[in-house]
């Protein structure tokens, strides 16, 4: 049988998982400081939870059914905010605001293209039950802050908000419910250019509208006349907040066009891009979503939150060359140079690992010296301890450090002493 | 839309994912200590790779198909073996013995029923390429030090070879081909006792071979005869390394009636039971399966390997009173008492998370102080902080500890240093 994986998934060896692991751990331990507790929400769900019998959601999930099932309602969830909603309204008690965050695979049931995935992981915070704009600027300071501690030095969040683009339509003169078309084509903006965007404006309403709403977000660019705009108040306060709050305002604009996709934004909507990698996309991207409790509860619960993309920030750390080459979380590698002394190499490995110390005892049968340094070698781990009859006559122990390529003999009893140091 | 849950499965709230995540990064923290390295594998591959074509194996998974189109060829994954004998099948280059952990969900697509959840967490630990006893020892060694130090004070770890089972059709006297019915019934010795089974084996079998069959394994618990048995010495060697490499001796029994399922283990089977706890079940199974890499590859590649059930072992936890009741990881609620001062909340928060204290900031509109404490105590912050026009003038902050209930004013600036305490 062929081992291929199937097209758009894949697996993380030892050295990718264990950057990647770095990187949850910071991530969580950032998402902590700033007073957010972990949730964990079943991967599959009910479909219609998940899409809310919305067509643009049933597209991109994958459907899932029990092998002995003729049918089934049942589907992979392709975000973790759903779910959160979900959760919120099953569980009414719930202390508000609710902020918590959530690590795990979501997954997208598009057919698979050249280089998108079909299944990533995500790390979202989310705070639900505070209209605040301080709650918005807490987001964006906590993904600074994230970013930061990940070790990402050059990013930008841009902000911008859905109330600002409501007026777009009686600003350029065309009805509100055409808003999405005129959106959708000034997304592109950054890929083809202004020229581009201009044309097709036009062709999709007239050149008179096309002028009024390039004019409408030239304007918008412009400090001084942006001020009259409902909206654009309200993100200099969550940008300033989010400053005061610990975020470098270097790295938070205003920015009217981004234009994200997903319906249920309200209010605030947030993307991070990378300078170096525009090519990426946007690695943490959130917005204020009011009104997406409500479609379970009845009731609205305002919230806001973001979602930082773990995976595809992973391949821009790789492409930056800044994930660390650790093959192995292992230190030492206990050479196998006789059978009769397995017993003793059994007790090496019981101290050394009582002790902290992360060991890897040989078992690969019976393999030469050479082959055993080797097996370290490849796996990236710096320390092999050598003890042979030798030094079971000396009462000693040999350890060589395999990165300085020196090696050096101790005294049994000062194995430990050793690697403390 | 009612927000239910879909049947077998659940959420973990913030006071269950907060003990949950302790368990996890005990037993990360265990795994490295052996020297093993995480690996992460894609959870939807290919159905064929995941069943191998048996039809045991697909009766109990989740067939996927993305909403747009007709048939699909992928699942997911049931366990983690099958994916990591994948892995070493598709890079070949991997360093051998490859010691691996990795922790990841799993789903069984079966019908729901009463308390069997259908998607479950699993921490597997395998090592593959080595059919050193040792490696077998390393696995039971680990499993021991993974539960002690999670904190299960009382479990059994049983281990039982399938060499041993081999020889019961020829020493009982029926065909080799039906040694699983043999097991099956011999497998419900402890839930419906012997007489029960000798009565189904003479069924199944006739009464004499059903007198053997219990006499074999009635000498197989007995010390002074068992060693002429084949692989009974195997298990012994392997007990008496594991308690060299750390194992607590009074846990590991060879326990000749474990006869664990699954087909493809071919050596030593492990089963881990609680003795406070029977019900529950093994939370921790394993054992060696030499033939299964073989599946991609056509080339034997041994390996052995174990699996801690996360889901099932918390449950047991619960169930045992061991689950602290911790219901928030946020040491500090700053309480909004004026909108004159938020940007003044803002800096505590800075300083207070830029020192390493998880700092909640709050952000419910303006609610009474007696509500914001509230939220505090639901939420289990057992600190608040408390800022208001007369603090301000004076220049102190009035700390709550709202677990001891008192409360202490101090001067503002030494905020930090009370906390560093």
């Amino acid at each position: 049988m062929s081992p291929d994986l199937a097209g758009g998934f894949r697996d993380y060896g030892p050295t990718e998982m264990i950057a990647k692991q770095a990187i949850l751990d910071t991530a969580r331990r950032a998402f902590e400081r700033f007073g957010f507790d972990p949730l964990e929400t079943a991967a599959i769900q009910r479909t219609d939870v998940l899409t809310g019998g919305e067509a643009d959601s049933q597209k991109i999930i994958f459907n899932v059914r029990g092998s002995k099932e003729k049918t089934s309602d049942l589907s992979l969830r392709f975000d973790l905010t759903v779910p959160l909603a979900r959760f919120i309204a099953a569980n009414p008690e719930t202390p508000k605001p609710f902020k918590r965050y959530e690590i795990g695979r979501v997954w997208r049931g598009e057919s698979p293209q050249a280089g998108r995935y079909r299944e990533f992981l995500q790390a979202d915070i989310d705070i639900v039950g505070s209209s605040s704009p301080a709650a918005d600027a807490e987001i964006i300071a906590l993904m600074d802050r994230a970013l930061t501690d990940i070790g990402i030095e050059k990013f930008i969040i841009k902000i911008n908000s859905r109330a600002i683009l409501n007026a777009l339509p009686k600003r350029a003169g065309f009805p509100d419910k055409d808003l999405w078309t005129a959106l959708r084509i000034v997304d592109k903006m950054e890929k083809t250019g202004g020229k581009e965007v201009q044309r097709e404006l036009a062709k999709a309403f007239n050149p008179s509208i096309a002028s009024h709403i390039i004019e409408f977000f030239e304007t918008l660019r412009e400090p001084e006349k942006n001020k009259s705009f409902r909206g654009v108040k309200d993100v200099e306060n969550i940008i300033q907040s989010a400053v005061r709050l610990g975020a470098n305002k270097n790295r938070i604009i205003f920015d009217p066009t981004i234009v994200r996709g997903l319906s249920y934004y309200t209010g605030a909507v947030f993307e991070t891009v990378l300078p170096d990698l525009p090519e990426i996309g946007s690695v943490f991207s959130g917005g204020r979503y009011d009104d997406l409790v409500m479609s379970f509860t009845g009731q609205r619960i305002p919230a806001v939150g973001s979602s930082l993309g773990v995976d595809r920030l992973f391949a821009a750390l790789e492409k930056l060359g800044k994930i660390k080459p650790e093959t192995s979380r292992a230190q030492v590698l206990i050479l196998d140079l006789s059978p009769a002394l397995m017993n003793e190499y059994f007790e090496f490995a019981r101290l050394l690992r009582d002790a902290g110390i992360n060991t890897v005892l040989s078992l690969g049968g019976r393999q030469t010296f050479q082959a055993q340094l080797g097996y370290a070698l490849k796996r990236g781990i710096p320390f092999a301890l050598v003890y042979g009859d030798d030094e079971k006559k000396k009462n000693t122990v040999a350890i060589k450090n395999l990165v300085k390529r020196e090696q050096k003999e101790i005294p049994k009893d000062k194995l430990i002493e050793y690697f403390k140091k």
